[in-house]
């Protein structure tokens, strides 16, 4: 264990004349690695300058991280010096990158011998110099290719007519063998050699769910708790999500247990709030009494596999009072001058339910293997996803070593960030590694500010490192626009949440509606943290179907399976805010959804919203129907500027664009 | 020598719970140095953040390069968690600089105990807690400082009344002890530590005069050559210029010399091109014989410093093809297959007076060696500024060795790069050492185009190592402004030129007007390369007066001896272009220099600017002088819209901004 080791950066002293900068993606002078998913590319570019006319050669190189070869692609110029190619990631293994240069004379040459005998000079001496670049060449091959260059170099200086003899060396073929024998002894290499960290598809993409198995047992009423819990699994999945997450389920704290809402004095029936781990029946490796036993867990596990759902589990690294490390490893926590243990506090308020761990311990080692250890443990039990508590109150360098050395043996294991925090802290942890972070989602509601922190989120550098998941409500935090906004403000949080990041989620009871808060906060009245709550999942008017409904069009529509593909659109009416994503299709097509909202809960909107025609590959007179997924109507729509209406009782279309409208040319007969 | 070797990028291990990103400026990782001249700041800022509720401690570490101990200023937080501080270049010398930054636990403690004492809470434990962090500090320190800390420790628990302890720990000097003795044995240190390239005064700004010795001695007529060319140089200095530049005056090739309007059948007295390099009587490091003899050059440089003028040369590294090297070092060249040495050739064309030198021969050590020993030759006889000849054909790596070479034994030499090329490859030279640069000023006319260009070139990144010298001509370039433009053109270009950029210059016969071209380009008609040229310097109507007022103007103004602060202001008239400098005076006050320029040579506009008061120190409603330092003019303004009209007799306002203006408040008896 070396939980101060980073990778070092990799220097390569740079040689020759062609002079490489700027080379992208490159996150702080290739500290941290760039996030891709298997199956994803990387555009890789590079400014590649030579002095003087010569032409040059630049190549990406890419390989597994450890591999002894290179990949070459050759990059291809794009305008002012800047060169750009692209590698696709094909397997689940961290990949490294960059670029080399070097002076390509064949090149140089055939073009100044083409300008002079356009010009009608005399070329004797410039067809022996290319007879002399194509000799050395052959040196350089092998085989077949030897023999072509070295014929090629006689033909030159035998060809009768000039014409033949430019035709000649002009060859795409020979062109192509004179760069794979070029001469690379001075060749440039980039100085930095960059890294990719790569994840599963479900580090990108999903739709997330979660509950409080505690409350989903008492629903079912048959325990022991996790097997009655896996009651609700068979609904969560019918609703289409991919992600089922579960709260921490280990015991829970006896002392300064909070009682109903956040109070201080529980009465003996009171459950207390999971997040305050640890009992003398155990700690993070132990389940909860009532919700039965790792058998249970196994069971609840093989349940939702066979139902195409996955479960995550909560990392909340801290302890309730009676956690059993407090007796066995008291240098684990911050002792105080009277010999009491340090709870959590942020001045002048205090957590005495909650002891914190103290990373900067002189036992710091043991502490983060036990951690390490408590990570794995899950992992052996089947656990691919982790909902990691409040990390910001954790040193970077640990979590940057943790989720590193958990993936040294899970690299399939996904970390999500429940990072509510400042901004440059919560990047810093989606660059230690986090695969998935929490966002400001929730406080995002109008359309100018939806723009603005998704056209940040979504575009390079931030969407190299931080992947969004965007999560409509949570235990912690019911929004105030989800209070005040009746159902439609619940419809159109979940129309945005699901098709604007390619990871969402919702907490249980979002889709009853749920708005009652603690006064002038975001807590939920009557907590789920510190109480059961049984639901009556059958009411007549839930938001189950529009929800099952975005799941199926998210899975059908390869376009919401990312983010770098957003992007905004013009609309009359602030109230309503329009965005497109698209993909490749599965028909080999181009997959693309248009989203339009209307984010005033209150009133209906209309307005004209205007499509880039350009970038959707549509003429400026082209009629294209929009098939609206959520309610199946179909619009035809002419040129850039077309009307929407919509009411808050489904304050959005989604949809899909079908570019091409059948006409009389399409009728059997026409021809 | 070791011409491929680069400082390289110095990796420091991070350790600690504070976690640095993105310290700027930063050029390509460290690879290359910021520009500073002696005198001028750094500004650095970095984002910095911890885990939890934690306070740090910032600094910026900086030093002479090579100096053992660093001196460290504490940094400030601006932010958004992005920390600032500035430090001067004092000497001559290149400077390192990174940060470190470490938690402040004393901080965090006082600003929880004041928070819960003003909660009314017990903190009779949090003062033994601050009791021991005043002890660990007073361990650290020494003498007085210890003591102090010490007696803190003991008063602190020992006061009756918690407001006198918290008044006790809250004392300035206390928290500067603490911060000076602080624990930092787990400190993070920035990843990279950044170098300046520090030049002198003339590296930023100078008014640079270039002309032909020959024709200059042709007028005087009192040969030997250099000494009659000096006659010059009194009404060069009386116009206020810093430099003066001459074309090469080594001895110029006979074969292939090129005749009048660059033909190829010159007379036995046409002087051929300066630039065509090397005869029987000398190399790069002989003076033409008809200049004179290095005696005479020494007078000459003798003669300008008397004039407060300084001499720039000519480094042109292309050889004629009676250049002694060419039998002396048969191998600096590149020889064709039938024997003959390559020319120089931008296909179709040919150059065949000139042989470029081959950067890339096996002997490139013994090449690039005499090439610096050519440069250091003219450093020993008191040259301090050199105009490089098309750098852009060398190799970049050359180059950055070359200067590096030549700055370690001389580090008050300036290299001006005369690279008209693509940008990329300018900006390559600057970075790879380049003090200035000439830019595309010439062909930037508009005040679109002036705008967008100044915006790009005067800000970060490319202001820290890119300096801008602004050409209003060239013996190459009579731009088509100047051909059709008439005398106003010249005019306003003067301005900009010698307003816009700290550095800028003329060639000779700007100040005549001269305006004739070969048809169809922006070569001089008759051009002084290939021909000497005699003026009537005594002409009635010349640019001096102006180019006079302009150079006193730039001298008793700071503001105009930066580029950092140039900003443009919105004018009503996209003819009128409108902009400010600033710095602070001699007096102590800011100077402020507003110019606005009619860009239109031919006919008189007018129309409203539109001042950002603000950013001037202005009251919305204050009235201020604006002293038009051309022409002595005095305009009252008031408010952020001011009318202004043009002519092209006189196409530009200069305005020294002068914030007071005297009311009845500053007349003797109103008091």
């Amino acid at each position: 264990m070396s939980p101060h080791a980073e990778p070092p950066i990799p220097v390569l002293a740079e040689a020759g004349r062609v002079w490489l900068e700027n080379l992208e993606p490159c996150l702080e002078h290739g500290r941290f690695p760039i996030k891709r998913t298997v199956g994803e590319s990387v555009r890789v570019s590079v400014d590649a300058v030579t002095d003087g006319h010569d032409r040059i050669a630049v190549v990406l190189r890419h390989r597994p991280a450890g591999a002894a070869q290179w990949t070459e692609v050759f990059m291809r110029h794009v305008r002012n010096d800047r060169w750009e190619a692209s590698f696709t990631i094909e397997t689940l293994r961290a990949h490294e990158y960059t670029v080399a240069g070097w002076l390509d004379p064949f090149a140089s040459w055939l073009d100044g011998l083409q300008k002079k005998v356009a010009a009608g000079q005399d070329v004797a001496v410039e067809l022996q110099e290319g007879r002399g670049l194509l000799e050395a060449a052959a040196g350089r091959a092998e085989g077949a290719e030897r023999t072509r260059l070295r014929n090629a170099a006689e033909l030159l200086v035998a060809e009768q007519e000039i014409e033949d003899a430019v035709a000649l060396v002009s060859a795409p073929d020979l062109a192509r063998l004179m760069r794979r024998h070029a001469d690379r002894s001075r060749q440039t290499v980039y100085q930095l050699v960059l890294r990719v960290d790569t994840g599963r598809e479900r580090a990108r993409t999903g739709a997330w769910y979660e509950y409080f198995p505690r409350s989903a047992a008492a629903e079912a009423g048959t325990g022991p708790g996790l097997r009655a819990a896996a009651e609700r699994l068979p609904a969560v999945a019918a609703m289409g999500f991919d992600v089922v997450y579960l709260p921490p389920i280990h015991p829970i704290g006896h002392a300064h247990r909070k009682g109903p809402n956040n109070t201080l004095t529980p009465g003996p029936e009171d459950p207390g709030s999971p997040w305050a781990i640890g009992a003398p029946s155990g700690g993070h490796t132990a389940i909860h009494p009532d919700l039965g036993s790792l058998e249970d867990f196994a069971f609840f596990g093989q349940r939702a596999r066979e139902l195409g759902l996955e479960v995550a589990l909560d990392l909340a690294f801290q302890c309730a009072p009676d956690h059993p490390w407090v007796t066995e490893h008291p240098s684990f926590f911050r002792r105080r001058p009277d010999g009491s243990i340090q709870y959590a506090e942020n001045p002048p308020k205090k957590y005495q339910d909650i002891y914190p761990l103290n990373f900067d311990t002189e036992d710091w080692q043991e502490l983060w293997q036990a951690l390490l250890e408590v990570t794995l443990f899950w992992c052996e039990r089947g656990v691919g996803i982790f909902r990691v508590d409040n990390p910001h109150t954790k040193p970077i360098r640990f979590w940057q070593w943790l989720i590193a050395a958990v993936k040294a043996q899970y690299p399939e294991t996904v970390f999500l960030s429940e990072a509510f925090t400042r901004p440059k802290l919560m990047y810093a942890l989606a660059k230690a590694g986090f695969d998935q972070s929490y966002t400001y989602f929730t406080w995002r509601n109008t359309a100018d500010e939806l723009q603005e922190y998704l056209t940040e989120i979504t575009r390079p550098p931030v969407s190299d490192f931080f992947r969004p998941n965007f999560f409509a409500n949570t235990p912690d935090i019911l929004p105030q626009y989800l209070q005040f906004g009746g159902k439609p403000a619940f419809r159109v949080r979940a129309v945005l949440a699901s098709t604007l990041a390619a990871s969402y989620g919702i907490y249980s009871g979002f889709e009853l509606y749920e708005n009652e808060a603690l006064p002038g906060g975001e807590e939920y009245l009557d907590s789920e943290k510190y109480q059961v709550r049984v639901r009556d999942w059958d009411q007549p008017d839930t938001l189950a179907p529009l929800l099952t409904r975005l799941n199926a069009i998210r899975r059908e529509n390869p376009a919401l399976h990312g983010n770098a593909s957003l992007r905004f659109h013009a609309t009359d009416n602030e109230h309503l805010l329009c965005y497109s994503k698209s993909a490749p299709g599965a028909d080999g097509r181009e997959n693309v959804i248009i989203v339009v909202a209307n984010l005033d809960p209150h009133h209906r909107h209309s307005g004209w919203v205007e499509l880039p025609l350009d970038a959707l590959d549509l003429g400026p007179r082209d009629v294209y129907q929009l098939h609206d997924l959520l309610d199946d109507q179909r619009f035809l729509w002419q040129g850039p500027r077309n009307y929407v209406e919509l009411d808050p009782s489904l304050p959005a279309h989604v949809f899909r664009l079908r570019r091409h409208v059948r006409t009389e040319h399409d009728f059997d007969y026409y021809m």
